[in-house]
């Protein structure tokens, strides 16, 4: 018996119908702010990464070597690749580029709960606006994607790496250490720092820097306010990675626990350390599976379809049953037969069990007069209907072919 | 400069839009025969691979070692992964069980002209059924897939591998060596070869075996014909593979040359082979990313969709541009605002040039009158009208949030 990787997940029917239905909920938010899609590939050259992140990643991923020796990485994030995309072949695109993608990373890690070696992420990154209404629109795709998607209760935090580095500069502080510890929150901080980090209302910036950051910061939270977005000012949020610039963010499902955080992004600079000309970005990524957990605790689900129709015929009419599905079907029907060589009565029991809405039965009274009997599996009732009326029960929903 | 890795992909917006179009139509008309979705991990044991298709795959797959010493590979196809899925979850399912899947595989060699390293599959497995209109239901899906989406020149091709390995049995030939000249063409066959397998008529196959094989195949063809499915016979089909059982069957669209097969499939016997208990199954994969290279030479393509409004606001009325951008989207609009800081005038081109249907100008006198400047970016006209008038210009698909 064969068994699937360790920390890996395969997702049958119900799950896949959940995952899709979110996944569609996510790209209708993001494409209603006029982001496009883009898509990279599943590995990479491994310094790629450790160019974000620093040598620490390759601990972190999976790696294996190309044909011609040269280290491929699966992608442990999207970030990198798409800034990679955009400093290769998209520079010269018309500003701002709103680009973005959903898709599987990697984690090399031994298994946890809730943490998987194959997760999916979606997000944005947004080139080229730098204009606290850029930063304030930014933000806003992530708060309307958990909006949408039904989240109830969920908590979106706002801070500023540059006011906060400037502050620990101002006392001394602005080292790895301390940011580290101010992001995970796991050891005792001063009262100095604590203190900063409190601060919840954007009044009491005013002795903070630098001024041009500030005002930019306060700016953008303003334009939040002023469209309905919630949010929390928290000037302790570090996202750990030094190419965040200024204003940072990350949203939190409480009812997760530990795993709580299913957002995070802010302004940054990449595309320069990939070899392309400076330009203003920001974006983020939402943690797929996490977002879902936190749905699925607040209800969230999807129906598995049942078919419209199942066409029921005997031995002797299955060619012509066989072609009536497929009519029905180009009529925009979903439609399953009996495939099985099943006699009636078990066959509309199967066809109850599945959910299907009508059985159409094609026996040798229906194949001579051309009138097909349809039986309302919800109902009971039954009634003869020739071809055009039958097909007429199609939802005829052809756009897209 | 990072660079992709050789033989992968990047794909923009205008190519992600065709693709995800093409996707659409094919999963529509899977889900029209009642399949369902699963998705298995991109990486399983290389073992799985290797008990499929031979050692021989050990040197066509990107395979790395697991924290516990395992070797993984890359997926070089899915239908080993969803039958381990099937061997490992689903064998109590009700039965059939139709479940399809859409992924990228991946293929460690040398790039060549129209074949890359990461390439994306769409096929689907039928478990539990093996009367003959499973198998022609299976291979009508593939069928009108392809007329779905559009392609004009294609063929489809029905052999079966049982009869063809029975007549190479009764002349002594039944070995992998003629099996694949047969499978390839690409050396001279004996005489007597070439004449079974240009047979291309059912009722020539009268003297052939084994016999109640012939009256499946028959059948098959049969309930194709009878539902309008134009198909060639084909006995020459080999399918390379040991596991196929029966009726086989290939699309190819002849104005891809040498890469025309697009899709392949057939009744096979795998789940054995990995533990389970013994299933009639039947499948085929659709090579996506060369079907979308003959729809392409058709001329399928698909519109990058602009936004139905662009916002543009002032220094002095940005927050009631932005909150008015968000009540639009919330409306079911597509709306993209101003933001880089330009001026009114160049703000209107940007708007035009990325095609927006609409401007919306939120002026300080709009601000006061809460009448907003609608200016039709085609006609050029432009009125005012109140929030309510303008949502109502929105699509209002708020449907699936």
């Amino acid at each position: 018996m064969f068994e699937r990787p360790r920390g890996t997940r395969d997702f049958g029917p119900e799950e896949m119908a959940e995952r899709r239905k979110l996944e569609n909920i996510l790209r209708r938010t993001f494409e209603s702010y006029g982001y496009h899609e883009v898509m990279t590939p599943t590995f990479e050259h491994a310094e790629l990464f450790v160019e974000r992140s620093g040598p620490g990643i390759l601990d972190e991923m999976y790696t294996f070597k190309d044909k011609g020796g040269r280290e491929l990485s699966l992608r442990p994030e999207l970030t990198a690749p798409v800034m990679r995309f955009y400093a290769q072949d998209m520079q010269r695109s018309p500003k701002p580029l709103k680009l973005y993608y959903f898709g599987p990373a990697f984690r090399y890690e031994r298994p946890q709960k809730g943490r998987y070696r194959e997760f999916w992420q979606m997000g944005l990154e947004l080139i080229g606006a730098d204009t606290p209404q850029a930063t304030a629109e930014m933000i806003s795709v992530a708060y309307d994607s958990m909006k949408n998607a039904g989240l109830k209760n969920f908590r979106l935090r706002i801070g500023d790496v540059k006011i906060l580095k400037n502050f620990l500069d101002s006392i001394g502080k602005n080292d790895r250490d301390t940011m580290r510890a101010i992001d995970k929150r796991d050891t005792e901080l001063p009262d100095e720092i604590m203190e900063f980090i409190s601060m919840n209302n954007p009044e009491e910036l005013e002795n903070h820097g630098p001024e041009d950051e500030v005002e930019h910061y306060r700016n953008v939270l303003d334009l939040l306010s002023s469209a309905g977005v919630e949010y929390v000012m928290d000037l302790g949020i570090a996202r750990g990675l030094d190419y965040y610039t200024g204003v940072v963010f990350e949203i939190e499902a409480p009812e997760l626990g530990a795993e709580k955080q299913i957002c995070g992004g802010g302004e940054y600079r990449l595309a320069e350390l990939f070899g392309a000309q400076p330009v203003a970005t920001s974006g983020f990524a939402i943690g797929f599976d996490r977002t879902l957990l936190a749905l699925k605790k607040d209800g969230f689900k999807a129906e598995l379809k049942g078919p419209d129709a199942y066409v029921i015929g005997s031995k002797e009419t299955i060619s012509e049953a066989f072609a009536l599905a497929r009519k029905m079907r180009n009529a925009g029907c979903i439609v399953e037969m009996e495939l099985t060589g099943k006699g009636m009565g078990k066959a509309l029991k199967k066809a109850s069990s599945i959910g299907s809405k009508y059985a159409v039965l094609v026996g040798e009274d229906e194949v001579e007069s051309g009138e097909y009997t349809i039986k309302d599996l919800s109902s009971g009732e039954q009634r003869k209907m020739p071809l055009e009326e039958l097909l007429s029960l199609c939802p005829s929903d052809k756009e897209g072919y």
